[in-house]
Order: C-alpha cells, then sequence, then structure tokens
C-alpha cells in the first residue's frame, strides 16, 4: 500500500512557494500508518500534468493531489482528473446553492465552482470556495486537495482521511514508529550504534537526521518489539542526551522542565549572549509561555557593554580576551547579579568569517552555565563552520548543555568536538 | 532545455523535513534563466533511486539531486548515480589529504568521504565533508549536492550553476528580471499598481512575495524595458519602502547604512526588545560584521528588567502598562543611557497566544524609535496574527521604520493596518 503526493502549480517549480503541503501530508498519512512512496511537483500544463498523474496512478495505491481547483485560468486539475477518469463535468446544484450561501450571489466564478466530475465524490472545504474530488476505482485512486495550506489541511484530517480506508479498501498498516531528539550529539556519534541495529533486526528502519547542535533519531518497522528495541539501546546509550520535545526544538525540553512538576517549577532562566546575539532568547520566546520562567537576555555585543552592564573586568578583557573562559564566567557572575535568575548561560565566540586569530580560530566559543549560589560551569567548543551554523549550533549545545543539566544532573564540560 | 530536482531521503517523504532545496535550487535556476520541469522526492532505496533517476535522466537535460551523500548508512546516492552511470569508486587521495587538513585525521568515516566516481567531476564542498558529483555525458547530466542547505546552497551558486552550460551545452534563455524589495507594506498595499503595469504591459510578469512584514516584488519578461518600466513605477509610487537586500532581509539594508559611506558610517545601534525577545538583536547579528556598529540589545523580558536595567519607572507599568507609549519611550530612553547608542529601538507587546487584554487584544505592539538626543518617535501596531508571525513582523516592521527613518527622514508613525 503506497500513496504519492502531487503539488500542482508553476509557482512551486518556480521555487516562488515551498511545498510545504506534502510535508503536512506526509506526516499526517504516516502518523496515520500510510507508507508515502513519492512526492512530486508538476506543471500548470495540461499534458504533463496528465502524463504525471496517469505515472503516478499507475505505481501507487492512491495519489493526492494539492493545487490547481480554482477558478483561474491557469486551475487546470480537475480538468485534466476527470479526462484520465473518462468523467463528465456538470453543475452540481446543490453545491451551487450552497457556495451562494455561504459567499452570496456575486461570488465570482460561482458557475465554475460548481462544476462537478459526475464520476467523483466531492471533500467538502468549509475554509474556502473550492470543492476537492475523489476518483475512486478498483487499483486507482486519486484525491484533489486545494493547494492553500489552511484549506487542504482541514480537508485532509477532516474529510480525506476518514475515507481513505473505504476509498483505497485497505487499512493502513500497523506500522510502529518511534522518534527520539538527542542534544549536544553529532550524527557519526550515534550512527555505529544505528548500524549496529540495522545488523541486528534488518527489518527495523532507522534514520538519522542532524539539526544544528542536536539530532532526530527514528525507529519504524512492522515489528513493534524491534522498534522497542532500538528505543531501548538509544536509551541505554544515549541516555541523557534525550529530550521530550513535540517539534524536536531542544527550547521545547526547557520549557517543559522550568513548567513541569518537577524540580524546575518556579525556577528562572535568563542569559550574557555575545555570540549568539539574541538567538538563544529568540528560541525560548518564540514559545507561549515564556513569561513564566524566563526573565531576559543581555545581549552584551560591544565590550564595553561586558563591562558596564555585566562587571566583566577589563583586566580580563585585556589578558584573556572577551572569547575566554574567564570572561564567560564573569559574565555569568554579572547576570545573576543583574537579573537574579536562578539559573543562567553565558556565552561568548568568534561566529567569523573574520575575527579569527591564531590561538582563537573562527568557531571557538566559550560558554558558562550555573546556578545562582553554587559554583559556576565553564566549557569550549570548537565549530569551524559558516556564520550561521556556529551561532545555531552554539545556542542549541548550549541550551542542551542547561538541560542535561537541570534533568540529568550532567555538569556542562567542554565539547570534545 | 529542462532541468528536474529530485531530494533524496525518507526524512522528506515522512514529512519530519520540508523540502526548501527544490524551491530554493528552483529559484536559482529560474533567475539565472533556466526551466525547471519537475521536482520528485524519492526514498533512501537503491531500487526505487535507481529507477527515478533513471526516468528523470530520459526525461529532463539535467537532473539535480538533493541528499543521500553522507556517510552514515542510509547515505546511498552517490553509488546508485556511479551504478546507472557504469563508473567504479575509488579513493581520491587528493580528497582524502583535503579532508584530513581541513578536519583532522579522525574524521570519522574520511575513508568513505574520500571514495570518487572515476566517471564524475568532483563539486568541492567548502561547508561541509561530503563532496558533490557531477556526471556528465550527452544527453544526461546529472548532479549530486548534498542536502544540508547551508552546504547545498553554496555548492549551487559557487561551484553548478557557473558549470552548468558547459555541462550541458546550452545556454539559459536570456530572461529579464529584477527584484525589488519593500518594508512596511502588506500585499494590498502594492497590488492595484501591479494589476495596472499588467494591463499595460500584458508581456510583464509581476510577481508579489509577501515576507513577515516586508514584501517582495519580481518584475520578469523579456522586454527588458517594460520590466524597466515596472521598476520605475514601483519606484515612484513606493520609493521610500524599497530597501536593497542581498537575499531580501530588512537586515542586510540596515547593515548597509551603517557601514556605508554616508550618514551612519561610525553611528551606533542598541534595542530594548521585551515581545520580539532577542529576534532583532539575532537578525542584526546573524550578518558578519554586525560588531561595526551594533553593541547590544537588552531583553527585557520580564517587568523587573525593564525597571532594573531600563529604568523603566514603576508607576508607567502600574497605570499605562508594560505594552504602553509611555513604557516604550521610557526603555528607549533607558537603552540610550546604559549603551551610549546612537541610534536605538525598544519594543513591547502581546504576542499571545494567551495574554490579551480587552483593550489592549494579543497582537497590540508598541514601538520606539529614536536617535540621541532627538525627541522619541513612538508608534503602535496591531497584528492579530499567530506568535510566530506577530514577533517575526514586529521586528521586521520596526527595523524596516528604523531603515526608512535614517535612510529617507521618514519619521516612525503607528501601522494603520
Amino acid at each position: 500500500m503506497s500513496i504519492e503526493i502531487i503539488a500542482i502549480g508553476n509557482e512551486v517549480l518556480s521555487g516562488m512557494i515551498v511545498n510545504t503541503n506534502a510535508a503536512f501530508i506526509s506526516t499526517e498519512l504516516t502518523n496515520a500508518g500510510w507508507h508515502v512512496a513519492r512526492h512530486t511537483v508538476l506543471p500548470d500544463d495540461p499534458k504533463l500534468l496528465e502524463q504525471g498523474l496517469r505515472d503516478a496512478l499507475a505505481r501507487a495505491d492512491a495519489v493526492i493531489t494539492t493545487g490547481g481547483l480554482g477558478p483561474t485560468c491557469d486551475d487546470i486539475t480537475r480538468t485534466v482528473a476527470a479526462k484520465i477518469f473518462d468523467s463528465a463535468l456538470e453543475r452540481d446544484p446543490g453545491l451551487a446553492a450552497e457556495l451562494e450561501m455561504r459567499y452570496g450571489k456575486n461570488l465570482p466564478s460561482l458557475e465554475d465552482l460548481s462544476l462537478a466530475p459526475v464520476k467523483a465524490t466531492r471533500l467538502p472545504n468549509r475554509m474556502g470556495t473550492a470543492s476537492g474530488w475523489l476518483f475512486s476505482q478498483p487499483e486507482r485512486n486519486l484525491a484533489l486537495l486545494p493547494g492553500p495550506p489552511r484549506e487542504m489541511s482541514v480537508m485532509l484530517k477532516e474529510v480525506l482521511l476518514p475515507e481513505l480506508p473505504a476509498a483505497v479498501g485497505k487499512q493502513p498498516q500497523t506500522q510502529c514508529a518511534r522518534t527520539l531528539h538527542l542534544c549536544c550529539l553529532r550524527e557519526d556519534d550515534v550512527d555505529p550504534l544505528l548500524r549496529r541495529l540495522s545488523a541486528d533486526y534488518p527489518e527495523l528502519q532507522a534514520g538519522i537526521y542532524p539539526g544544528y547542535g542536536s539530532l532526530t533519531v527514528r525507529f519504524s518497522g512492522r515489528n513493534k518489539s524491534h522498534v522497542q528495541l532500538g528505543v531501548e539501546a538509544m536509551e541505554r546509550d544515549f541516555g541523557t542526551y534525550l529530550y521530550e520535545a513535540p517539534t524536536g526544538k531542544i527550547e521545547e525540553a526547557i520549557h517543559g522542565w522550568f513548567k513541569g512538576q518537577g524540580n524546575g517549577k518556579g525556577k528562572t532562566l535568563a542569559f550574557a549572549e555575545s555570540c549568539t546575539g539574541g538567538k538563544m532568547a529568540a528560541q525560548i520566546t518564540a514559545l507561549p509561555g515564556a513569561s513564566d520562567f524566563f526573565l531576559g537576555s543581555l545581549v552584551v555585543y560591544a565590550n564595553p557593554l561586558k563591562t558596564g552592564l555585566l562587571g566583566v573586568s577589563e583586566n580580563t578583557l585585556r589578558t584573556c580576551g572577551a572569547v575566554s573562559a574567564e570572561a564567560v564566567a564573569e559574565m555569568l557572575a554579572g547576570v545573576f547579579k543583574v537579573t537574579g535568575a536562578d539559573l543562567a548561560i553565558a556565552v561568548s565566540g568568534i561566529a567569523g568569517p573574520s575575527g579569527g586569530l591564531p590561538d582563537k580560530p573562527v568557531g571557538t566559543v566559550w560558554g558558562a552555565i550555573g546556578e545562582r549560589g553554587k559554583p559556576v560551569e565553564v566549557g569550549h567548543m570548537y565549530l569551524p563552520l559558516s556564520r550561521e551554523t556556529i551561532i545555531a549550533a552554539t545556542a542549541n549545545r548550549l541550551l542542551g548543555a542547561l538541560y542535561r543539566k537541570v534533568r540529568f544532573g550532567i555538569p556542562f564540560r567542554s565539547f570534545e568536538r
């Protein structure tokens, strides 16, 4: 049982619009136990679209398209599908009446929008004007959804997914999948274990998806116990790197800890950021409810702000430099003093591309993590990467290190790589 | 002349990762005058990948893939491509030496990464470890790029695009195109003008691509003078909203002003951010050379930091609230005092989803912009949107308003919409 997803539209092929619809549909289908075999984007061209749809229908058990259902001249999906299924298009008086009731008599293209392929079932669109359609024949199933994500997503969840088993005459495979998120690790830290697991359990599928300074590992397969063995092996070898996050972001885990019922409840957090330039704060505050625990961040990009706001000593800056263990330790002391936070992170590094020194090349970063009144933990990392990657990986690694500290009691140390 | 783009990876098919690579490559190819005929996403499965690649090579003049080039077990693109082109894989001592020089002897999978398909040209990857490859035969051209967008984008622009005409033996079509970036405007501010232009010059193609708090307008067509007329009409009607930015980001224009030879040279900038939570600072510091003019940002998320760090009065917070003209004006005065900056922005708002009040619903934002020693300019906006969109649009609009002020002398005022 396999499903292909096809987006239709020159605006996607020209790169003006990113095909987020395919990712959304894939996630929903995969979570429901269906297998997605292919994504395709085809142009607003009747011949190329017809050929592309016929090829996909021949390969897959079901094809879901997005786009090309509106009333403008370049919306051709319904017509092409009707041709493939040898279906006439006829005015549907019930649909016309419904559209008129919802949008008034003056809805442009009311007549066009009311044309129904007689061999298709209508998929109602309560978010917009263009209906979806489901053509269902033995071995040939084609569902047409509109392109706007907020219309498509509602129709997929509310209408198409519930109808899919009956339409294709199959139930989704009960496939077991587990997704694990790991902070402060790199792909090659985890790869050897996954290779061993794949050798031991050939049916177990394991994927590694590196982020910046974090990783996602996904196990899937028919055999639930193999998936479980994979998860247990990861928990055994990397237990203190694992974090819970609905969309995989380390800041979600941090929110969870500070807002949870455990030790974090009632504690507060603040940052002193130099090279990350506010990114750590922006990540924490991107999520709702940050004000429950997050006090703020002192983005002390210029050295006079490090001394003036945080009390970093001129002597430290002169003798050790702003990117040093001493400087971040003083920044951390300063942020505790200024904000009164319970927990804090301070960071200073060289994000490049210029500004590197022989003993401190671009990618050198020092961080400090601590709890108020307790000894400071200082560590460094070296990330010889692009500016954007250095900033992103630094933020995620330090947030990850904070999480490991508060959640598992792991002290923050230098990253060896 | 047509090009197909293929992303390889189960993580894309399962919906875990959105295929932004295809949009990026399409944009670059389209801007260079190439025609993109199809996007496809294929799984990490040797047989299905081979068949998908063979089909695409048979249809298109050139195929560009992304993903599956790393050293882990699910990275199979190089092997499958070598099989299709009947090419052996051999250790490349030069590549091995280069990787060792850049990443050290202990780079895991150094040997695997040094395997080169003998019939392919190497596409060097200065951002990462996995090389790209270009197989070029009459009527069959296949370029393999790595999956991580930072690596892929640099290789595409610096290496593959310049080689493409020679590889495929064809030149891209000469089409004239101009891209304009506008801050502080919405799609429907510009739409009427573009409709008039399209009516007057039917061959002129005009596209509007809204960002968060900014817009991109693109004119294209074979007739250069029509494209120029479009640009001139935009300059006439929206001249003080236009900004120069290589990748369309308003922070690029701000960098340009502060680092340029005009009035901005030598001036400094600082922020006081509440609802944007460090995002404005992160945007400014994401670009190299921010330290030339950017001092820092006080991310005063909690009210005690607004009073303690910036001197906002308890009375103002009590009587007017933290989201008020009075509060942002005091924040701005505080940031001048604390940082000594020449120019500054202060912002406070309700990003939601909770925290709205009857007279200050979610999406209410107050901002202040000023020059040290000059009167403060205060304005508000109302953005009844998602948290993420409120934060992003607030940051871009205020950065845009700062740019309009310094570049064109337009005072900052409330946004009517």
